[in-house]
């Protein structure tokens, strides 16, 4: 009996993004209803697809939804497959121009004839919800105010949110990809003292050819990991120091070989790192619903730094 | 004799950084003077000191010696400490606009009245030899090609003219400041087939708020150590692993006990770590010649693109 309590005592404290995503949307409708008030008009985002893709479609309905519970308004253009880059950074400026919409995203992967770095430039630096334009990632970097991308941002909430000690700790970023990797080792490591508010802790980024042995190493090492690979049962048990906080921003569809299903797993090998882990989020409804939140607080943060613009212009 | 032998067969090599640097620079001449033969103007740099310090003259010397050398035709406009923020703003402003001028570089740091980030923001993009802009960061965060900062471009040169081995090996980089470590870290985690063919380490940022016994440690596991920090010592003979690669970017400025002069010393302990580590640089005569050497290839490359711009418009 005893050792059962203990056991169960020191499971991980499994982190509900869900919850903590949907108490950050009410938060953000009664911000959005305190500005409409204040005479501004309604935020409203326009999401880009091109081509036919089931995930895209299915983020992107999420982030309508998203968009309503908070009082954005929102439309989604669905361009075809065979939309040539031109075409799209043509929609991309109309859009730049279009007064009336203050946030674009353009929902990535896009078809493989165009280039995704071109597109994700183009969009206006103010109206670009993602973060993903140079010059906001320029900004992320240098710790200026700017927009933030929407995973990475998303972690940091959790983080602070379950106050998790983050100043001159070990944390570790699997992965190097531009859109969440890289922000999340930088606001890992950078100054708190700045426009970010950065979590000051030591980091260390892992990738595709850190010897397996030595990511190991580093993990059990790091007070706080954070996983973005794809590629499911990456971290294990042996690689997570009793009490670390794991953050997995894994997606994949692997098939359930009980029920020949599919379903969504992250990066972490969840029933076992549980068991030694202090917090672990779970796949899905850890990361995911908190990307969803914090691109819709971008989305209100770059309207309201347009309509004070065109307030002060 | 043998012991002797011994023990100083197992002496780093120390980096010639001087001895690089003027190849480097032999090296820009000859593509000067092909760019010049084949009807381009000569490129030109002009450089801004804003107030007297001792330090940024010297070094603001050093690069109008190296311009001469390389064949960068050169000028120094020194302004008063009085000069304000919108003053300077207006001379860069006069400096974007002037065809003539293909380079533009603000030597750091300015007077505090002066906000040293609206000031790297305001160089053209195009003409920001120092790498610093907002873009030009955002582009390196983006393995984009654009201007890299001087400094950790010259320590990746180092490590690729000594053929060190970086992909998968452990790099530390001591130090989180904007125009060098940041920008360092980016160069040695970053995936070697993008444009900055970065150098695929794993690698781990340390800074203020990192314990020293964990920053002792990661260096103890690190291949490359490159410490930037400004502290005389810090990296001492008990944290480096046998054989690393050791690169201090520091100057300080101390008083030699024994003859009771000044002298330059890096941040690292050179006489005892230059007994076990396999690479050493020495201070000065490490990176610091690197450094201005990779300022003329980025104003030879910023002018290159300049011409070719103007050719196709």
């Amino acid at each position: 009996m005893f050792s059962f309590g203990f056991y169960s005592s020191n499971m991980a404290q499994i982190i509900d993004g869900k919850s903590i995503a949907a108490n950050t949307r009410r938060q953000l409708a009664s911000e959005l209803k305190e500005l409409v008030a204040a005479g501004h008009p309604v935020p409203h985002l326009t999401a880009v697809i091109v081509g036919k893709d089931p995930a895209s479609e299915k983020y992107v309905q999420n982030k309508m939804t998203a968009c309503r519970e908070v009082g954005i308004s929102s439309e989604t253009k669905v361009l075809p497959e065979s939309t040539t880059q031109e075409e799209l950074l043509q929609v991309i400026a109309e859009l730049n121009q279009d007064q009336r919409v203050t946030g674009v995203l353009v929902q990535l992967p896009v078809p493989e004839h165009i280039n995704e770095r071109t597109i994700c430039n183009a969009v206006d630096v103010n109206k670009d919800v993602d973060g993903f334009n140079e010059l906001n990632i320029g900004r992320l970097a240098l710790d200026m105010d700017g927009i933030v991308p929407a995973t990475p941002l998303g972690v940091k909430l959790l983080l602070e949110h379950l106050n998790i000690e983050t100043r001159g700790r070990n944390a570790v970023v699997v992965g190097r990809s531009k859109n969440v990797s890289l922000p999340m080792a930088i606001l890992l490591h950078a100054d708190g003292k700045y426009a970010t508010q950065a979590l000051d802790a030591t980091v260390t980024i892992c990738h595709r050819y850190t010897p397996p042995k030595e990511l190991a190493r580093y993990c059990r090492q790091a007070d706080i990991i954070v996983v973005a690979v794809g590629k499911p049962g990456l971290i294990t048990k042996d690689m997570v120091k009793p009490g670390a906080c794991v953050i997995d921003v894994g997606i994949n569809r692997i098939k359930d070989e009980k029920t020949g299903k599919f379903k969504l797993v992250g990066d972490v090998d969840f029933e076992e790192v549980r068991q030694v882990a202090g917090h672990i989020t779970p796949v899905p409804g850890g990361v995911g619903p908190m990307t969803v939140a914090m691109l819709m607080h971008n989305t209100l943060k770059a309207a309201k730094k347009q309509f004070c613009e065109r307030k002060s212009s």
